[in-house]
């Protein structure tokens, strides 16, 4: 349960607090060059501490390669990466040792497994998504092969709606924003809630262009449905939509359908999947975070005796989680469709002719 | 491919028109009381050609069972149902034999297979969740075991939102509507929309309740995730929610989160989920269908040889897709959180302890 | 538990005399031409009442296939194929019903499940196979367009051991002998053990031919290993080799190793498998049966109850199982290469360039 | 393909001569002592180094724990553990660089992947069994808690039985043999083959006590068919038998079946399995090791350009690797039994019951 994929399986480990995380990568085809650096540059973009909009938390997050390379190759066996744990020092937990956060997972983990381990919240912490990253980057690289990219960015902040869709800007901008016009009012918004030790949510918008049409295995392993699970399964994210979400809800069939024609379809508002499948338009995601849990004001919880109790948190947490969440969600939609890309290519009887037939 | 769940796994078969629809249920655990009537009630109430807002196809949808049970008890070996097609007239699908209509998955399988079954939209119909519902009632037979129900009914039709939850009343409405006092201008919309020759879109709650805290597997198949895809899987959903959703991510994090008392949340904006595993709240979530893309106006579309035609759809379809939507979307809540039963039995060695031990 | 194979993926279901048994194939590739005849022929290879060697029970095994065909090609979707019992009569079980017959599943299924079906063994009875091999026929179809073949026969009946490989006589033999010299005297000795209410043992080995270099997934689903489970989970199965198998752990490493010439192998002691992946030879597999358990003579056991009782079965039975049992090694070795060509498809990055760059 | 086991998953990774071999092992139940003590024993059991039967490579073989681990117990987080190696020196690797010695994956390896590490075999070298073996010593101390013991040894060398099973006596003998009057005589026979520059093969029992009854998953999942695939998954395995196995073959009916009394089953020939299903006697297998194909003798063989050339090895090997293997095949049989004891739990709805209503 901590696999992910079918065909380019991602398994990861770690908690925030021990001595590492990392993922274990099975089923990557032989042969793929994987540049390293651009591995540990994908794990810079999601790396804490580095803005006033961001947690201080310092996290140098340097990835090893254990196995499965050779002279620059990926050679067909697994390839497991590591990110030693730095910030791993002592602190001091007993003030939220036996509490539960509200909002946060140590409820339910408490109920689930009976033990947990509260530092930092363990498996549950954001950190592990670096892990994720990490990943999903050898993803981007099989997927560039075929000249498919992925890229994300924030959408809204705290109710202010961007417009534009500049994904350049949103790779140089602090808190990811895709609207340069809007974007001034939205890092106002999470300032202002950073003062107030309170924090904000917000929507993200993830697209991958390149995409052949044809991905996705119907009946439950869809494309969108695949896309709907990696993208909830994303710390605080709340809730997906595919193309027009919610909007096409409230359109008639005669307007939401996208017509074709010989350069394709006239307009995109499926975003990009019909049956579950890959159209070979664009394929867009929108997900929504909700604002992040840990605040630094007092709030009622129990602890694990069940008595009420104020709870006052300390430490160094993100306001606005959605812009580190962006690079997650990149990562996702890369790791989705590089296994889509794999469990295709045995789709029909042609093709395994061109394989073993040459 | 064709298969859903890890430990409780439904795996359906069966295209619109062929001889017939059914599903294989793996993992059933021995002992379990089936109540055929219900199974078929189950059936009744997913069931077309009931009422005006719904499509006039004819299904008479009669389950068999073929294997599994015996004196009425499951054996812990596979249950395979079958739903012989009756409809199965041989229509003349000339006129859509070569087309792609848009908003459908013609167009996909084609490009994705090379080759499909064009009769009445193959396995890409709607008639497939017939045979998750047989599977959906068999698991709200295994949840009903441990005091977990689940519940599902429209909320909005084409923008008419409606406020109130009343399930029962869902249960008896022909639009399945939770609002009884919005009810009659959603049904007006889905009139108006059919008599225009077009279709609207909706909103469907899914609530399950008794679920007990604990619910989910973490990192990759947390519970919220499973159920995004679950939902997102059923045809025609664009967007999913869990809990507030969207309205969380414009929040605080003073206000979104729950605080927990003694007795509970203080309130469920979460839906029921933190960190992905269920907090012993209700289950609460919101699916967004698009407008049916079988609409009767014409249309702008190619042909298999990429030429561009005019299409007008002849034939029978719902000119409103969430109602009968209400009843598969329980079905997958069903499905998912039996199977998240039966995976949660071994999260504690002193679960197992009492199992083995006695 | 009930399906195999990674993307070929096959689910059986059905129980020796209840409605029906049949199966679900997943993963197969659009475009195959699917020759019922052969399928129906295969059953017929399996079926048992056909001669004095085996069970008088008369199983028509009439296929039908539910879905995933369409105008002669796999589609891609689920294939669905059932076989309704028709020799289902309610005959008297009462004499076995609470009893556990000695060599039989019947007292491990009653400490597992806490309930079975025990007409003609249920799931456990040899009648499931015949699910099996329907799907090993469209296994079979799928290799025999890449050139690869498999057969199989008896080698061994009761210690007398043949030498030759002729498996066309095995084709005609009723009892599936490779030996057309050792024949006569094997099947004497099958007589024999029937006169004496008696049953006998045997070997079967089974050689794939055409199978290319490359086919199994180190570490954990090598094709060695892949085949010894699906030989070991046939009915009666104790013993799986894998070309010399025991024979080469009394030779040393000087005259076990098979040099590699310029034209292949100098010789295939290795049965086509080194490091779990195949090497381009023929694949060589023997398996052992045990003699059948059903026996007509009085038996020590105990009842449900834990009471000591005498068992004297009565009915139809195999007093020797390895000759329709070939039929079904045939089909798990079709089926597990199949699944290991799909599984191979994706190795390397160059394979997947053919594909998706044309 | 890297991963073994359906609930009790263990992920393996890592080369010969890469950084770290090592695993992540997912399912474990929460609660569990892991005494780190116990694991790094039984690293120590199959370390190489430690005799003149064996090669004389060195690896230290400590284990770090990098997850999943909290105060001494499982979390019921994945458990990540890994090996760092320590004799990862730049050997001169240029004389087999390009060869592909008999008996080895390197052909193999190369006609699957078109790439391989060819330092010390890479992947498929039996250094990456000290991961499963780790992997195992954690699935023993899950064993523990329910009194399963899992224990192994050496059966046979060149052809030289033991006949005694005396496994108290294997854990010392530096060959692991079962029988103390043939050990010296087998000894021998291991000198001799290494005299020579020559290998041995043999065979090895593993035994399985306070299994109880019931566990395997019909029909695809059977007890014996995953042991077998487990077993034959290991280096230079060969053959795999269930109890008497070829033995078994040979004998009447009335012979082989094993008569149940009130005090359990009579004799137990069937090695604690029927059906699939454990019986609650012993599981008893015995696997068959060919000789180490690594010898020191001139072998013909091809280079990668389909050269044919003499091959001369020089370096490290055991002349007998079935001692070695017998602490792997011991490890396997734990993740088995330990998988098995997961999936069991939700065989019967009682047990259910047991869990969710106390």
């Amino acid at each position: 349960m901590n696999s992910f994929g079918k065909r380019l399986v991602v398994t990861t480990f770690g908690e925030s607090h021990g001595p590492a995380i990392g993922c274990v990568i099975d089923g990557l085809p032989a042969g793929l060059e994987i540049d390293v650096a651009f591995i540990q540059g994908e794990l810079e973009r999601r790396r804490p501490g580095k803005s006033r909009y961001a947690t201080a938390r310092k996290e140098e997050d340097r990835v090893e390669i254990l196995s499965g390379l050779f002279e620059g190759r990926s050679t067909g066996t697994p390839m497991a990466m590591v990110i030693f744990n730095q910030d791993q020092r002592s602190r001091d937990y007993s003030a939220i040792k036996e509490l539960f956060r509200p909002g946060h997972a140590d409820f339910t983990y408490h109920q689930k497994y009976g033990i947990r381990d509260y530092r930092g919240g363990g498996r549950s912490s954001a950190r592990e998504t670096a892990a994720r990253v990490a990943a999903g980057a050898v993803a981007k690289l099989l997927l560039g092969r075929f000249g498919i990219s992925v890229e994300a960015g924030v959408m809204e902040v705290a109710g202010i709606e961007g417009r534009r869709l500049d994904f350049q800007h949103a790779r140089q901008s602090p808190i990811c924003a895709l609207d340069p016009e809007r974007e001034g009012e939205q890092r106002e918004a999470i300032l202002a809630a950073k003062q107030a030790h309170d924090s904000v949510g917000g929507a993200v918008l993830v697209r991958a262009r390149g995409v052949p049409a044809g991905l996705g295995e119907p009946l439950y392993h869809k494309l969108d449905a695949a896309l709907a699970g990696a993208m909830m399964g994303i710390n605080a994210v709340k809730a997906v939509e595919i193309g027009l979400g919610i909007e096409a809800a409230r359109l008639r069939g005669s307007q939401n359908n996208d017509p074709i024609t010989k350069e394709g379809f006239a307009k995109n508002d499926a975003g990009g999947i019909l049956g579950g499948i890959s159209t070979g338009e664009e394929i867009l995601v929108k997900i929504w975070f909700k604002p992040t849990p840990s605040i630094f004001q007092k709030q009622r919880t129990i602890n694990e005796q069940g008595e009420e109790v104020e709870l006052q948190l300390q430490g160094r947490h993100d306001p606005f989680v959605a812009a580190r969440g962006s690079v997650v969600a990149e990562a996702m939609m890369a790791l989705v469709l590089a296994d889509m890309l794999l469990l295709n290519a045995t789709s029909r009887l042609e093709w395994l002719e061109r394989i073993y037939r040459g």
